[in-house]
């Protein structure tokens, strides 16, 4: 059994992980901490865990975290950089739901995020967690930063045109017009996402610049090892969970009589959780609703020159802390689909 | 034209009021004012009002507020009582959409409210903004206590049993099972109010004891003019405005042969905000969307001795902020439908 | 493994006895019936299936059900009926999820479902399948008729009142107030539960008489051995899933000095799907979304001699699909929470 | 006073239009159509119109619409070219909220809408509905073919940019990225609309052609003067009203210098129902509901060659029914305002 620690368990990514983690075969929950919550049950707090855990909130100086084989971080941002350099050294696996390990250009990182990075060398170390694209670094990886909810998408999406050895599309004029549910928000008081300013509503957000850009632009490069333009516009959905990413990609002349259909079917032959739907197909975020599986769909529409890509995940689980659990799993050499086979709950 | 000010403009009742008063034909805009949003525009924090009100905020101390002819208070509990004796004093009506002059037991408002009545000589001479039960009160009235969105429903609902000489029902066991959109909780950032919380859920709050009961028994009782029992259990809906009372009386012996039908028409035979449905319906918050209109429907299941009132209306409107409009018409003269005719917005 | 065929799996309740059936350990899905659909893939119609159901629907004459262990019906009332005589005598149990088999007395399920019933001496011999209540005779069953997704709550809600040797509570004039998310409405094409229609909206119907009501009324008097009373009004909530309802009983003289949270506690402590919360709490839809657990509190609001019950169940799964599945465990030998220890999706 | 007749008042247009010309001061409502419906009260389908609209439905060949001054048809296509003729001949405008006067090529119209156009004379004849481009063309207008609701905004959101002599964008590869609420797939009992199907859920449809487009091109063409090519993906958003339109064009190097901001607002200075927001906005569909204003945003993404424009709509306002009445004051001569100067319901 992996003896698990959670650090911020009051989070919806932090309930997601317990959801995930409390029936996986091979997972002994060792520890969940909330410094604001000490001492509370987590079945208190979430309701929908009672009867499935047990455990108390405890403060992080008294979680035996040391002991554990591997911790996720389910915190703000900068909390997983000041406590990883001590787990590491006791010999703790990291898995970091937020953003400290995901930028590897320290620049880049401190100025979307406003904070300097206290741990670079932990940074230059650290695995990006997306198994699609790293899975043989993920196994060796003693810290994973895991990729953002809207960067899981984009990446997934465009991977197949990007990965070839020539570029197919313009890759310079990448479009990414992304839809998400409102618990991308996270567990926050604020008025913006409260019901009655959310719901039976539809906006943009974060047009002139969003932290998930710098992200994906990085991780598009690393996938096509070229320079790649990436416009992002983000949008938030009157619905709790699922992310829609509609792609956009102009086909090269030269590319203009590849079978995408088949490039992208071919690309995710070996990916339990990437699921490339029928030619036609217009996949709903639904479909995947608490579900790690992340459903495609390729059109050209008027047979042009125009690629429209759509992506759906659940931005919890494939976005979050489904993907960490998968992680988790090709790091202590488990079937990278142990306990991550729940079918999607629709309607 | 009649000088209207507004304390506290950026809560959800305030917005209302401007919906509402923007527009109505015998008003002017004096001054709305917040302290935080001192010199901001008010459409630029509600984009909706763009082209429709061109005031800004302005700090309580720099409003003419003396100046006014009536000044509406959308404010916390406790903060018209503060301002109401310079007010009165300047000749200034006050229309209160908060607590502080709705309950005439200061015991009682203390008990519920938490703290002390500073102004109880005023609380004395202030009117329960209720139309349909206390018109010609308010007509004389320099202040008013509206009432709450829930006891309005409650009231009106029950109001035809309990007018009558002598006892129709258990008057002992009144139960009042009502549901209420989210905005009734306010513009305020809370965690349990987020769309991701209280979206596509369902749940009964405050059983243990709602300041709206005791509101509400106060009123019962004064339209009886008798004791009654009341049972009030709120819920949340996963929708934006509108409150669903459904109101349980049980029929005395005596009053069997009684047509309540026939009975609720003739009560509000002359208001023109309440509509007694035909036999047999069942209204829907979606018809008084946006209106100030309440709409009632009694039943009579198996033609037993259990009489089911149907009430529903728009928490922001026939609750709150229309019947301080419909309150202020009655006060200055005007015809009480003066700027209150919308048609319900559906769907 | 148990072969199970499921008849009618397009429908709401057919899906999710999909996924509920599709990695039950026990099961082997043998096959599932659509005349309109024969020959489509399952996953075609349901994307969220895609990877873990296989099969394509067959018409009715094509499927090999007679060769099954257990048959599902989620079909319109008046299918199983058809089929019973037919698959008993082959050997299959059936689990009905439809009324055929609710109502013991053929007069009034005549009456309410506008049809004859076809096999009477079935009806006998049929089980009505709500385990907490009839676990002894589900295990003996050749034939299920699952109670409807309102009765449940209703029937769990004031079952440890009522099966006590005297009356605690008023029997004659029990209330139900109960309010259910828009799939128990089916996946039908219709306007009034169009998104457009419910949304944003609530309202009461059926207040006149709703087939749930008789069926309520008969458990509870097996439950009681004696003639009760109930007024049941139910409500359409804009949530998908989920049911709550808000159950009243008047306290006899003689049982005020009963400890009801203690009596609910003691009654349900040997069933697993039955959550007493602490004296106080409110519980949520979400708090059971997507599994087969339903949750109950009691609170005596001021200490008074009405007692209110709020319930919450999933009703696609405690409700519908969960509970018949429940109920083949019950039937097969199996552990009776075999492949229904879902931990709920919240958010 | 104008008088109005309506052909097929029971779907979303047909209410909306009554919701607008109820209270409209210069019309006089003489027949509203639907031969389902013959004698109905109209408030009786749609309660939200009790004491607001007293008509009842009446069969077509019953209603005096030849008596009328102007006639809405709010029909599915294909009804107002059957009824045309005649009505134009009586003296009677027209004003048709379906497609068949849009589509000026009649072979586009037959391949789209799978019909012959029954008078191609009158089409040609036919102005299209789109004030803001069309203003002096619709004051003339005998019969006015309304635009679609996606085309509204796609036309205003790229108008500025094409109205110029030289391109400025890369007109031939434009995107458009739309999102509707439900209410645009209409009043019809259809699965995919439900709300358990459509609600907390989100998705493209319609990417390989959607009937909006070839309308939408031969609008942009005729503001251009040039060819135009569009890519347009439609999405569904768990929503009633509303649509946000994100839509994509690329600078030309030659343009890269312009002020975009100051273009919109030179080109819609004489719009009262067109706002362009403040440089940086982002427009929400709620700041519209219910209203006949359109809001658009420009941005310009880390200063590059993309433009984003957001525009968003009431689709049953400004795009259906508020437009018609729009374009009805147009045609008779009153203030284009006239009874369209709601405020925005919000929240």
């Amino acid at each position: 059994m992996i003896k698990v620690g959670i650090v911020g368990g009051t989070g919806y990514t932090g309930v997601e992980l317990l959801r995930l983690l409390a029936p996986h075969p091979q997972v002994q929950l060792a520890a969940i901490t909330s410094r604001k919550e000490d001492g509370m049950l987590v079945a208190e707090m979430f309701p929908s865990l009672r009867g499935h855990v047990s455990l108390a909130f405890s403060a992080p100086e008294k979680a035996s975290l040391a002991e554990c084989d591997v911790v996720f971080f389910a915190t703000p941002h900068g909390v997983a950089m000041a406590q990883a350099p001590a787990l590491l050294a006791a010999g703790v696996k990291i898995i970091d739901l937020a953003a400290d390990f995901r930028l590897k250009d320290r620049a880049v990182f401190e100025k979307w995020y406003g904070m300097p990075h206290s741990c670079p060398e932990i940074l230059e170390e650290a695995v990006y967690g997306l198994p699609e694209v790293n899975r043989e670094a993920i196994k060796q990886a003693r810290i994973i930063g895991l990729p953002g909810c809207y960067p899981t998408t984009m990446q997934l999406g465009f991977a197949p045109l990007l990965a070839q050895g020539k570029p197919l599309v313009n890759e310079a004029a990448l479009i990414a017009d992304c839809k998400s549910g409102v618990s991308g928000a996270g567990r926050k008081a604020e008025i913006s996402t409260l019901l009655a300013e959310a719901s039976d509503n539809f906006k943009a957000y974060g047009v002139k610049g969003h932290r998930h850009l710098p992200e994906t632009v990085q991780g598009l490069q690393a996938i096509a090892g070229r320079k790649i333009g990436l416009t992002f516009v983000p949008h938030l959905v009157p619905m709790i969970r699922g992310i829609h990413s509609t792609l956009y990609a102009t086909i090269l002349p030269e590319a203009r009589h590849i079978d995408f259909q088949a490039l992208y079917e071919s690309h995710f032959k070996n990916d339990n959780f990437v699921d490339v739907m029928p030619a036609g197909s217009h996949p709903e975020t639904r479909s995947v609703r608490a579900s790690n599986m992340l459903r495609i769909a390729i059109h050209r529409p008027g047979g042009g020159d125009l690629l429209v890509i759509l992506v759906v995940e659940d931005n919890l689980v494939k976005g979050a802390a489904g993907q960490g659990v998968q992680c988790m799993n090709i790091m202590f050499g488990l079937d990278e689909t142990t306990g991550l086979t729940h079918v999607p709950v629709m309607p």
